[in-house]
């Protein structure tokens, strides 16, 4: 008989389900939601349940694995808290879906999840060490070493985000200046562009116009968009933020020595200059001897899900291989 | 009967051998010589050579384990190249004490090697996640993993002392600016302090007396004394070191997560002010919710030494395991 993984995703702006039968590599059904602007813990729950109830039908379910916007004890599966939601404090999730659908459940925080997903279903398969960092409304991390997540010895591993890469540069909301996120986050682009647009009016005409001349409807995606048609002041924004990412991830070969780079998120849909950059400036900031590739993500929003697929299936294997043992 | 283990230390000013009968902790012999200001790769041979046969006696060798100055392909035993002695390119030193001794022999570059050796026997004994570091005429490192050696997928991963952590500092031996080892290490430091020396002839009373008022002569040694002795160019000198390895770990932290962090080498006899600068630029560089400790290293320029003998505890391990599953 068909047994069935149900992958769940916590996300920031929207939250996502899938049932996929193990060993399948597409969707047995899929739904979401967007998040309510008031969201709650109860309303969270509540509209996940309701997702995941829709899906089931009459399926054996076998494992569910969960990404989570937020800090979380993997070893437990209890949230530290959500980065979009307040109340999510030290909430038992892995237990509360456990007692609700009967099931093993794996649940870690989004980066590690993308990370995996990525690893197992995208652009890391057969890449046995690889940094996965999405680069979208914040920077994050996560890390596979020896074909497994690191979690770090707190399950923080990963935060590339608030890798420091220039100490005399702007101040970051976490009080340091010249974070990677700081100076690379989609948010912080779209300011950037903004305070230049107001400080040199004969700039960023393109720009200007794709905003509709109201600077505050700026965001990293009107940036990227202005870049694609060669306005010079939204190059220079994206240029500070590639040059952020290179920095960091040159700076992390020397230190990790991995096979492979991995990014992902929105920012990173903007245009081959934004690559280049990136790129050239980490091998410059790399020793020679240190080897390295950077490839853009190829699950897009869906690596949180797969990856929850992944942490499910690993639950399974881990599960048959105990059997096996006291079986021998 | 006891079966021994032969340790064996390519430095770079000197070479090292020592035996240890298997589950003991203190060398029955232990021998040194320094290298030849000619040396070669037959002049480093014979040398340790001779200083191997002086140790053994009629003892029953069982492994040797080899830390090398130089990086190494540890999987071969191939090293790569010496930092200090020509000629050493793709020399198969595995094969060649393996045809001498007749024993297993496991061969790797000597910062794994003394973080292995911190983990084992040292500062590190029951972190199963650690970053070891020397400060010393270069800055290098090695990483302890799930409670093993990560030696990135080219055996180059450690290297934190070509982290830039000052895109806008001094320029490097390596091209870039602002590495860690051009902030931190000895004659790095001893250079600063010659620079500020030379242009501030009111500075530094205490380092111009120590070092004979010929600034040709000031090591990074002689800074670390008049600082001991409240010299405040010397002073500010190692803080500017100081502040480069706290940058550099509070990064590592956020990105890696370790338990801790072990620092070894001349320079970290630097005295507290030295340390109480690392120490409170890493915890600011690091994001309040990660967690970690800094301590020196124990075992000194002994870490290389003791670090081959885990690595040939390794190979007697990893035989008897292989001989059990071979019977079962």
């Amino acid at each position: 008989m068909t047994s069935f993984i149900l992958a769940l995703d916590f996300g920031g702006t929207k939250h996502a389900a899938a049932l996929v039968a193990s060993g399948e590599r597409s969707w047995r059904a899929y739904q979401r939601v967007l998040s309510p602007p008031n969201a709650s813990v109860d309303t969270d729950l509540t509209n996940m349940r309701s997702l995941a109830h829709n899906l089931l039908q009459r399926e054996q379910l076998a494992a569910i694995g969960v990404s989570f916007g937020g800090p979380v004890d993997a070893t437990t599966g209890t949230v530290r808290l959500s980065h979009h939601v307040k109340g999510w404090e030290n909430i038992p999730l892995r237990e509360i879906l456990e007692a609700e659908f009967g099931v093993p459940v794996s649940v870690d925080n989004d980066a590690n999840v993308a990370a995996l997903g990525e690893h197992r279903f995208g652009a890391g398969q057969g890449y046995e060490s690889l940094l996965y960092i999405t680069v979208s409304t914040g920077v994050g991390g996560g890390w596979i070493l020896n074909g497994r997540l690191w979690r770090g010895a707190e399950g923080m591993a990963g935060e590339i985000g608030h890798m420091v890469v220039d100490p005399s540069g702007p101040l970051c909301l976490c009080g340091k200046r010249g974070c990677v996120e700081r100076l690379a986050s989609g948010p912080y682009i779209a300011q950037q562009a903004r305070e230049w647009l107001g400080s040199k009016p004969e700039r960023g005409q393109v720009l200007r116009a794709l905003s509709g001349e109201n600077l505050d409807a700026i965001t990293g995606q009107i940036v990227s968009h202005a870049a694609a048609q060669g306005d010079e002041l939204a190059i220079d924004a994206l240029t500070q933020a590639g040059w952020a990412l290179g920095m960091a991830i040159g700076n992390v070969a020397n230190l990790m020595n991995p096979q492979r780079f991995v990014l992902g998120g929105g920012v990173t849909a903007s245009g081959d200059h934004f690559w280049e950059t990136i790129r050239r400036v980490a091998r410059e900031t790399a020793l020679p001897e240190v080897h390295f590739d950077i490839v853009p993500a190829t699950l897009g929003d869906e690596a949180p899900l797969w990856g929850a697929v992944a942490l499910a299936e690993d639950l399974l294997t881990q599960a048959r291989r105990i059997t096996i043992t006291n079986r021998g």
